[in-house]
């Protein structure tokens, strides 16, 4: 097996050579670790590598004489650089916040680190996860492992970059409008968004608390279940924490498709898709069909109002958060974020509470959906991943700002807070990935991701990305 | 039995009269109907009397060969005008609502008229739940029955007086701030108000959705517990309802008290306390301790600071309500509430967000408090009821608003959303009834009742209200 082999190996691969003592944890550490070396300056994928830690908690591994106690003892992952590793900056993707060195680990961090699972380092991202595009001025730009000139997607842009360029297996992102889905739909990867509360974002720094979703990042739909069974859970310590009781998160491999209804919501205008997108998005419901699922039509409200209604919920969040900082180092900050603020601080109460009751209906409305249909199905994101730089994205004269368009079937889930999966559906023409958005029931994650995993059998695996 | 005695009696007699056939169903309605004839020229409790089908309904009990199906068979109660009753007017106590014909029952309604209770009407209130003294310049001030020159407390002003005055056996309230527990403490009455979420808003006009509970306002602690019981649940629709399992909420008899730990917050600043109310409230601990509990003192937030919070949360909260009926109709609106609304429309989203931030700090420091403690005691109001028409308490030359001053150790637990309940300590050499408020843990409304039965049972009775 090549270095590269394992670097694209599922982790459940990962973890039978392991127990098979066919490979060391130092072995495993060390491809990765030399593979970051190798790429990242390309990748802009990690912020900082803990390559040191990384190494000596592999060989602590490798001297136990009792084999791997868990799925996910010495397995590799990273995250994006708004979970907090005590000891370590948490820098939000901004020099502004460069100097502030977490005291102790998140929440998720915890579990992984209980589990076994060794840290690779810190993702990049858009700063503060204010952005789709993953543009960033200090850290630059993640790009998409399949043209480097493209981007990764983001916010959760550099956990985008480390799992599809192979420099970890899997890693953590979080989600307010898209921010995991968008970019694995653009860079080949599987990205989850669980329930709203089903993990715990005890030490995430919050960008908007109401709509931010912690999740994942992976190769495979099992991967994601994995790290999912990982850190779900009921936290005392976050207010937005879900009691409900953790499923089990594995991914039946033979899920019975008979009766399960797809939805395909007819308002999400699809005029404005990449034809070969729709295509294939067609493809995966034709198979789901063909396995005895029928598909139906379901009436979402429009996309155009619920952006506005989460930019109003946004950014005085944002503001709430940032508030405090602003005045004494806003001149660190950068220039869209700022811009932003400015528009949380126009907005009254009114404005924002007003949001709120549209985002109480849309939650009411899509729980209606969910009577008639066991799942949403919509593309990933209605474009490739854009150029670097790119602003819009043409549809026939009217330009749609680009963050806009990769987030467009992925944010109203935000505000509803259903759980969401995006996972590839195909090689576009131009040689760049294809996803497909699936959306589940609350707490519904169980099977949510056998389905998805029904798709992923179905469909043919994506290429490796061709690197140098 | 007089009439004046079923008229005062607790449900539970009246249904054991009812099951014994001593009384029919007419027989009582009518005597409530004689009373509310008779006094609500005085109490100003009732803004609308459904006389004829109260009447007809307990004519139908009684044809009815099989005996009582359930504790409230044939048991009035009355309701605050903010809770709809589908073909009446919900006038929110307002003129500019006066036409506002429901067209289905609310919630609590629904599950009342399943139990087999009666509607006598709907009760007086401070219009829209703005304010707790009760004033009301369109249907006349809710006066106390213990002194008619005196407030009944509000917001559930009506409900309050409905009760105290023998015009109702129990009624259903309101409680952002204290609406319910200050009106029970200063008319001599059991006022419940339950966690959040615990009874369902749907169907009642919200004043501040986020504060807003639904509770009950009773001649005794079980008759709490009874309806509590009839009306608690989850439901679906309405978006804040909680799933929590219901308990039972008829108080143990025999509750052991030994091992209970009482908190009493010493940041309450008890030294702008009625002398004999402080003195009651510390009777009623003794009494606790005699029977096995333990004192200890608790630090919760300071009051002043969360008064300001939660108006920050309450003023937005209304106006987002009402925004759409201002324009239309602002020169019906009361002029105190068009003056909270115009604060509503100079809050930012930023100082509402604070405002919410500070809640759950709240929520969190007096969940940690509940670690301690069992139950939080403090008086149910400061003062005993002021006179009617009376701006403000003196404290030594210190002015408090009575408004403030009457909901001072209620208004935080709505922020917190833990239960509370008050009920009476005794009678103040003035004549007048003081009260006291237990809190309990989230969801705890079981063990708080069975703590407030104990309190209940070892104090005196308050005499009658002197009526001509």
């Amino acid at each position: 097996m090549t270095a590269s082999d394992i670097c694209f190996a599922p982790i459940s691969e990962l973890s039978r050579m392991i127990a098979r003592r066919e490979l060391s944890h130092s072995e495993i550490i060390s491809c990765f670790l030399t593979r970051i070396e190798r790429y990242n300056s390309v990748a802009r994928a990690f912020i900082e590598v803990s390559a040191e830690a990384a190494m000596k908690a592999a060989r602590r591994y490798d001297a136990l004489t009792a084999g791997a106690q868990s799925p996910l003892h010495g397995i590799p992952f990273s995250s994006k650089d708004l979970i907090d590793i005590a000891g370590v900056a948490t820098t939000g993707g901004s020099r502004a916040f460069a100097d502030n060195i977490a005291t102790s680990n998140s929440f998720l961090i915890e579990r992984m680190l209980q589990a076994g699972a060794i840290s690779l380092g810190k993702n990049n991202l858009h700063a503060f996860a204010y952005g789709a595009t993953g543009e960033n001025s200090t850290y630059g730009t993640a790009v998409n492992a399949y043209d480097h000139c493209r981007l990764a997607g983001g916010s959760s842009s550099g956990s985008a970059a480390a799992v599809a360029f192979g420099l970890a297996p899997a890693a953590f992102g979080t989600d307010t409008g898209g921010s995991i889905r968008a970019p694995a739909a653009l860079s080949g990867l599987v990205g989850l968004k669980p329930t709203m509360g089903r993990i715990s974002s005890r030490g995430v720094m919050p960008y908007c608390w109401t709509l931010d979703h912690i999740g994942i990042l992976a190769r495979t739909v099992a991967d994601a279940g994995l790290l999912l069974q990982t850190v779900a859970g009921y936290d005392p310590e976050d207010p937005n924490s879900a009691k409900e009781p953790v499923e089990n998160y594995t991914p039946a491999p033979f899920f019975d498709l008979k009766g399960l209804r797809v939805g395909l919501p007819s308002s999400f205008y699809f005029e404005k898709c990449d034809p070969e997108i729709l295509a294939a998005t067609k493809r995966v419901i034709e198979r789901l069909e063909e396995g005895g699922a029928s598909l139906r039509e379901v009436q979402l409200p429009a996309m155009e109002e619920a952006r506005t209604v989460s930019l109003t919920v946004q950014m005085p969040e944002a503001l709430s958060y940032h508030s405090r900082y602003l005045e004494e180092k806003a001149e660190l900050y950068e220039a869209d974020f700022r811009a932003g603020l400015a528009l949380g601080q126009c907005l009254l109460a009114e404005h924002y509470l007003r949001a709120k009751r549209f985002i109480t209906r849309y939650r009411q409305e899509t729980d209606a959906v969910f009577k008639d249909v066991d799942v949403i199905i919509t593309p990933g994101a209605p474009v490739v991943a854009p150029r670097v730089g790119q602003a819009f994205i043409d549809w026939g004269g009217d330009q749609e700002p680009v963050g806009n368009a990769i987030t467009r079937y992925t944010s109203f889930f935000n505000m509803t807070g259903h759980p969401a999966i995006a996972l590839p559906s195909g090689l576009h023409s131009s040689g760049l990935p294809m996803g497909v958005q699936l959306v589940g029931r609350y707490f519904g994650e169980g099977p949510l991701l056998s389905v998805a995993a029904r798709i992923e059998a179905q469909g043919t695996p994506l290429p490796s990305p061709p690197l140098p």
